[in-house]
């Protein structure tokens, strides 16, 4: 096969073969196509596009190029969840202890925060002793143990995906939304789940701008998932705004912790529940979403759900008590009120903005190799449509220096603008495309 | 500036800045860019275009990646000529004496064949002695005392073409009309001439198959041509059979000076007399085509354009006399007709087929390192709208052993097709784009 010739075909717009997939992906994961014919490929990708079948057949190499992980010594059917990536997005660290607390085995392998979206084994870690990095073995007799686990990937999932991903960021082709999806997918094939429930974000803090193409990307991953033969749902949820008002590691434990007690009820805890109810159906567990809905409620309420996260906590070698007292968790040195320059009716939250001023607090990373400051961080005061007067606080920032609250001061107060009328409400969730 | 964001631009099917290309340019002859970065531009380039001023911009910057020929220490006005690449196309060994013999200073720097097309220094190479790498000083002695040398280039012109081509070879990114003009013209314009003349081609045996194409192509040249300040002008000429009837080396050598002895009128004279003409039009010589045309003619009859190339032979070191006596360029040692399998009219001749029969006969190069047979090639006996008998000959080959005259006979008689109505007859110069 030539590879040459694989590259013209998509360039004027043809279908390529399963063949011809299983061949650039595997050259590209053994090192045997050359970096400039990957990247040539994939710009035809991205202008000429995939179909739904070029990107299931994609996705499935991609998966393939590394090990498949092996759940089956864990009982029961496991759902794996995940997020394109927001702002103030603590969903796993309210649904996985809520669904575990319901009988659904929860093994959640997870990320760290890049750019201006956090990541939970970085939120998990501002529980002091917590320990993410644990082995395959270690993480199942957990789950079979206590029904939960959130972990990093034990294995180089999916290597084809580090090597198009590290091109794609710097050949301009990013931007593809079958790309896009196979990315996620082969990772979360090569995870080994059952089912999986999908959260596609939408909005100014999100790739997709448009309700559109997340939808498309939606569509896109649901097929190339069933195509894999399993069970996959998708929400598309609006990211206009933060989810939650906690931005930072061990603010959004906070947050989380307070959903879990049952003190309060915001957009982050409407769609985790949207999220783990469907998990819980597509795990067998509830009937329906609705039936989901109930149980989970109901597990805020009696509090099985907070004593699932205290136990998870404390298996993977974290102080349980954080939970009653963060204080244990630390308290960033400086803190500075965001005052509106402005009255009106909050019309527009810049999230990719705010997700800027939490890195510029220390709570998040530009490269890899940052560190964190896990108390930094911002509350936000304010949500779309609310009234604000001037002088009024829009938000609290928190970092170790006065520095870091000035700039990111700075940068909410441009990112939260108002007007003299109130917008159009968007729904938060968008659609459940199929 | 970010190589990124230009690719992207392009992705997106934005226009490039002045800025934007120049950094591209400087980028990748310095090799300051990465080849992945390169061709993932080369493909967003060819899926979404360059207008004219980002080609005629691209084409400078090309041209200036490396060193501008200085061709004044040549009197007069020096006029450069280009072919994109014909089979049995001889033109330059015809016109080039012709116009030197006019007057006009002729320093044509060629290239050696490849693939299916045949190269000048290799006809030239067939004459034995004749010396063709000469240094520029050697070269404006000899065209300031004699008015014409034919030869090698003098330098590395245009270095990025030389990144860009070997990378859009293994890209699929070779089909772009922009960056073959600018590949073109980019050496066009670093040899230094005052004025360029194009021959487009245009059929079977030519990159651009439609009129429309090589239309295109042209008109993108001439653009850059104009945008440089160089007068330029461009024909498109047919090349759905071969040029003349001699194909090979030595052939062309006699084919060349069978039209200069006035023995023969085909199409290879009327497109040398034509590009010929313009030459002398955009070199001051003739007043207009028609006037040149005549000039031409007359150097013809009255022998002054042979005694050119006498000359121009006996200046490089070969022996002038094969001219007169054709055996004293040698001869192939075997000889094979190539006998119609079924009688009618000649509807399609494939040219491709044709110059790749040529090279089976060891006339021409699959790579660059590979030996030529000067002898060996074809003489066509039939043409376009030709009858032909069943077993009448429609060529002859000539090659070193019986095998490659089988081999190459068998590509012949695929590549000529005959029918029992006779096709249209299509335009030799299709036309001239202004």
């Amino acid at each position: 096969m030539n590879f040459t010739d694989i590259i013209i075909k998509k360039r004027d717009g043809l279908k390529l073969t399963e063949d011809e997939i299983a061949f650039f992906v595997k050259g590209t994961s053994q090192g045997t196509i050359p970096d400039y014919q990957i990247s040539a490929l994939l710009m035809a990708i991205c202008i000429k596009g995939l179909d739904d079948e070029e990107t299931a057949v994609l996705t499935y190499e991609m998966a393939h190029s590394g090990k498949i992980l092996d759940l089956s010594p864990i009982k029961g059917i496991k759902v794996d969840k995940h997020s394109t990536g927001g702002v103030a997005d603590t969903t796993t660290l309210i649904l996985a202890p809520l669904a575990a607390s319901l009988g659904l085995p929860v093994i959640k392998m997870c990320g760290r925060g890049l750019g201006h979206t956090g990541g939970t084994l970085d939120k998990l870690e501002a529980i002091p002793g917590m320990r993410v990095e644990l082995t395959a073995e270690q993480a199942f007799k957990q789950v079979n143990q206590s029904g939960i686990v959130i972990m990093g990937q034990t294995e180089d999932l999916a290597p084809a995906d580090k090597v198009l991903y590290a091109l794609r960021d710097v050949t301009g082709t990013v931007e593809s939304i079958p790309l896009i999806a196979a990315s996620i997918m082969s990772k979360k094939l090569a995870a080994g789940a059952d089912a999986i429930v999908l959260d596609v974000k939408c909005g100014s803090g999100a790739f997709m701008k448009t309700p559109e193409d997340a939808e498309k990307l939606a569509k896109t991953m649901l097929a190339a998932g069933k195509k894999a033969g399993k069970k996959t749902a998708a929400f598309i949820t609006d990211v206009n705004q933060p989810l939650g008002n906690y931005i930072g590691n061990s603010l959004e434990v906070i947050e989380a912790a307070e959903i879990l007690k049952g003190n309060v009820d915001n957009d982050l805890k409407t769609v985790a529940l949207a999220l783990g109810s469907k998990m819980l159906v597509l795990g067998g567990i509830a009937e329906n979403s609705q039936k989901g809905l109930e149980m989970l409620h109901k597990n805020i309420a009696n509090g099985k759900g907070l004593e699932k996260f205290e136990e998870l906590i404390h298996l993977q070698g974290g102080n349980p008590d954080v939970l009653k007292d963060y204080s244990l968790m630390g308290r960033a040195a400086e803190s500075l009120e965001v005052k509106a320059d402005k009255g009106g009716y909050v019309s527009e939250i810049d999230t990719y903005k705010i997700g800027k001023a939490s890195v510029a607090l220390g709570a998040g990373r530009l490269l890899k190799t940052d560190k964190i400051d896990y108390n930094a961080g911002i509350i936000m005061k304010k949500r779309l449509g609310d009234t604000v007067e001037k002088g009024e606080a829009i938000a609290v920032v928190f970092a170790s220096d006065k520095n870091r609250c000035t700039a990111a001061a700075d940068i909410i107060k441009n990112a939260v603008i108002a007007e003299s009328t109130p917008a159009n409400k968007k729904p938060l969730i968008v659609c459940e495309p199929e």
